[in-house]
C-alpha cells in the first residue's frame, strides 16, 4: 500500500518571538546548526519512506508562499490551505480526503512540522513499524515518546504492556496534562508515554472513524472531497471548512475509537516548545552559554544569546535569554519564557502590531 | 575681580558604553529628562556668575567640534585643545595661563563637565562663598561634598572644623580612596568630605603654586602663554604640552600647598560614575524600573532600560541594565557595571574598533 504523509504546519508559535512572527512562525525557522528549517527537516526525514509527490502540507493561507519557498518539491495541489484554524481533527480530515481522492486507500502518516528528532534512523524505523501495524485491520497508531522526566506540559498515553502487536502496544487511555506528582507516578510506572501528536493509519480507517465519531464533520469533508480538482474547489473549502467543529483528533477520535495502538518512540524527540529548547539542541560553551551571532560575553553563565548583525554585549548575566532581530530584541529570564505571550498581548493592545 | 571658569571636558567615559563612545563621551550625553547634555548643564549652572566669554573649556582635539556644537556661545579661542592627556595639573595650568593672558588677575573656577547637581541655587551659593574665600590672600579653595554613605570610590578631604573662614574650613589633608571600614569612620566623624575635583582660586594664586610646586611645568606653561594669540600658538602647544609632567592637581599642588580651604557642598551632587547613576537621576515606575524609549516590560523589577528606536521587550528581569543604540546593545547585571570596560577591551582585541 502507498505511503503518504500529512504535515501539519498551521501553528503560529508565539513562544519564539521575536524570531518567530505572525508571518514567519516556528516551523519555518531554523534552530539547528544545519541551517535547515523545522519543516524542511520534517520532510527530509520521511522522504526515504514517502514520495515527495505524496507529501501533503496543511497550513493556513498566509504561509502558502513560505511552504512553496522552503519545500519547492511538493506539488502545489498538495499544499492544503485551511481558511481558518479548526484544531487538528478537521485538518487531518481534509488531508485524508485529499489522499482518498488520489488513491483508493493508502497509509497516512500525520506529522508535526515543528518538532526536532535527533536519531532519524531510529525515527524511520519506528514509523515503519507503525505503518506495519496500521496496515492491519482498523488499527489507529499513535507514536508515543518514552518520557525521561516528569513533564507536566504534555498529555500522556497509557498503554497495556501485555497487549503487544509487533512493536506496538494497545492503548488503554489518553490522559490530560498531569500535576507534577501524577507525572512522577507516570514516569515511575513505565506504562505511560508522552502524546507527541504523530499518527499513522490507513486513510480508510481514519475516515471510517470520522464517519462514526464526527459524522457532521465527515459530511462536510465529503463535500470538500467532491470539489477537489474542480474549479469550485477553493470556493467550497472557503464555505465548508469554517463550519466544521473545532476539535482535536485526540479528543474527537482517538479517545473514542477501538483498536488504538502506540509505539514507544526513543529517537531523541523535542517539541522545541520554548527558547529553553535551544539549550538542548545547540552546543554550549564552557560556561554553558549558547552564543550565536555578533556578541561579546563577559562573566556570563547559562545564557542563550541569539544575536544577529547588531553587537550584543552581555555582562554578568545568568539564566538570561537574549534574542535580537532587525526591529526587536527580547531579553527574558529563563524562568519566564511562558510570559513572552504577555509581550505579544501588550503589543496588540498598544497598536504595535507591526512587531507581532 | 572678574569671575572666570575652566570646564574640564577631556574625559572618555568608557563606563557609559554603548551610549558613550570614543567619539562621544559622557560629558556630551544627556542623562536627565531635560534633554540637555552634561556639559551644557555645567555651563548653564554658572552663567549667572560668569560671562560666557569668560568660560574656558579644556578638552582634546577630537571633541572640539562637539564643544562648538553643544556650546555655540563660547568663543573659539576659549576652547583649549590638549594635544595629549596629561592629567589635571597641566590642563588647569593651561587654562590659568589663558586667563592670565587676558586679565591681570581673576577668580578662576575649575569645574568638571560630567557631574550632575540637583540644587543649582545652592550650588551657586556655595561657589560664591568659595569665590569670596579665594579672593582673600593666597587661599586655594576646593569644593567638598558632604558624604551621605561610606563611598570607597572617591578620595576624601579632612577639614579642621575649628578653623573656619566665612563658610569654608581649613583643609587638614587629602586622603586616598579608603577601605569600607575606614570610609564608615570618615562618615561617622563628620570631618571628612568627598573630593569632587571642583576648585576656586585666583589665577595669580594658582600660578604661584605651579611656580613653587611644579616649576618645570610652570616654565612650559609660560612658553605656551607667550604664544597665545600668535601664529605659532598651535605649534607651541603641540610641542610643549606633551613634555609637561602628567600629574593631578590634587597630588601636584593641593596636597603640598598652604592655605587650602574647603566648603562643604550639599547641593545634590552626583558624579554619574556608571549606569547605576541613572536610577538616582531619573524617575522610576512602580516596580522601580527606569524605562525610556521603545520598550515593553513584563514582570520586571529594579531594571534600567534605555531603549532607542528598536523595540526592547524585557520579561522577568531583575537588576538588569539594558542600553540599546544603533549598532550595539548592552545587557549588564547591576552588580557588574565595572566589567563594561572588559567588553571594550575585547572589542579592541577582536578588531571591532568601530564599536568603541
Amino acid at each position: 500500500m502507498k505511503y503518504t504523509a500529512l504535515i501539519m504546519a498551521g501553528g503560529r508559535g508565539e513562544r519564539f518571538w521575536p524570531r518567530s512572527r505572525k508571518n514567519l512562525p516556528k516551523q519555518f525557522l531554523s534552530f539547528t546548526d544545519s541551517g535547515k528549517t523545522m519543516i524542511q527537516l520534517t520532510v527530509e526525514r520521511i522522504l526515504p519512506l514517502v514520495d515527495i509527490g505524496d507529501v501533503y502540507v496543511a497550513t493556513n493561507r498566509d504561509y502558502k508562499s513560505l511552504v512553496k519557498e522552503q519545500l519547492p518539491g511538493i506539488p502545489d495541489a498538495n499544499i492544503l490551505c485551511e481558511p481558518v484554524g479548526r484544531n487538528t481533527a478537521p485538518c487531518i480530515g481534509l488531508g485524508a480526503m485529499h489522499i482518498s481522492a488520489k488513491y483508493d486507500d493508502a497509509i497516512m502518516m500525520v506529522l508535526a512540522s515543528d518538532h526536532l528528532i535527533k536519531d532519524t534512523d531510529r525515527f524511520r524505523s519506528v514509523v515503519e513499524s507503525a505503518c506495519e501495524v496500521a496496515s492491519q485491520g482498523n488499527n489507529l497508531v499513535t507514536i508515543g515518546i518514552k518520557p525521561n522526566y516528569p513533564e507536566t506540559g504534555y498529555g500522556y498515553i497509557k498503554f497495556l504492556p501485555d497487549e503487544k502487536n509487533e512493536d506496538a502496544y494497545r492503548v488503554d487511555r489518553f490522559v490530560e496534562k498531569p500535576e507534577i506528582e501524577v507525572a512522577r507516578e507516570y514516569l515511575k510506572s513505565g506504562d505511560y508515554l508522552w502524546n507527541s501528536g504523530m499518527f499513522v493509519w490507513k486513510v480508510s480507517t481514519v475516515l471510517e472513524a470520522f464517519k462514526g465519531f464526527l459524522p457532521s464533520t465527515y459530511k462536510g469533508l465529503l463535500d470538500i472531497k467532491a470539489s477537489i480538482g474542480k474549479d469550485e474547489e477553493d470556493k467550497v473549502l472557503e464555505e465548508v471548512f469554517p463550519t466544521l467543529e473545532s476539535i482535536s483528533v485526540d479528543y474527537g477520535i482517538m479517545e473514542k475509537a477501538e483498536s488504538i495502538y502506540t509505539i514507544p518512540g526513543d529517537f531523541g524527540w523535542d517539541d522545541v516548545g520554548s527558547w529553553l529548547a535551544v539549550s538542548r539542541i545547540k552546543s554550549c560553551d564552557e560556561d554553558n552559554n549558547i552564543v550565536n551571532g555578533n556578541a561579546v560575553v563577559i562573566d556570563t553563565k547559562d545564557c542563550i544569546i541569539e544575536a544577529s548583525d547588531k553587537l550584543i554585549a552581555a555582562v554578568g548575566l545568568k539564566d538570561i535569554i537574549v534574542v535580537d532581530t532587525e526591529d526587536a530584541t527580547l531579553i527574558c529570564d529563563k524562568g519566564s519564557t511562558a510570559d513572552i505571550k504577555k509581550v505579544l498581548a501588550k503589543l496588540r493592545d498598544g497598536k504595535k502590531d507591526k512587531y507581532l
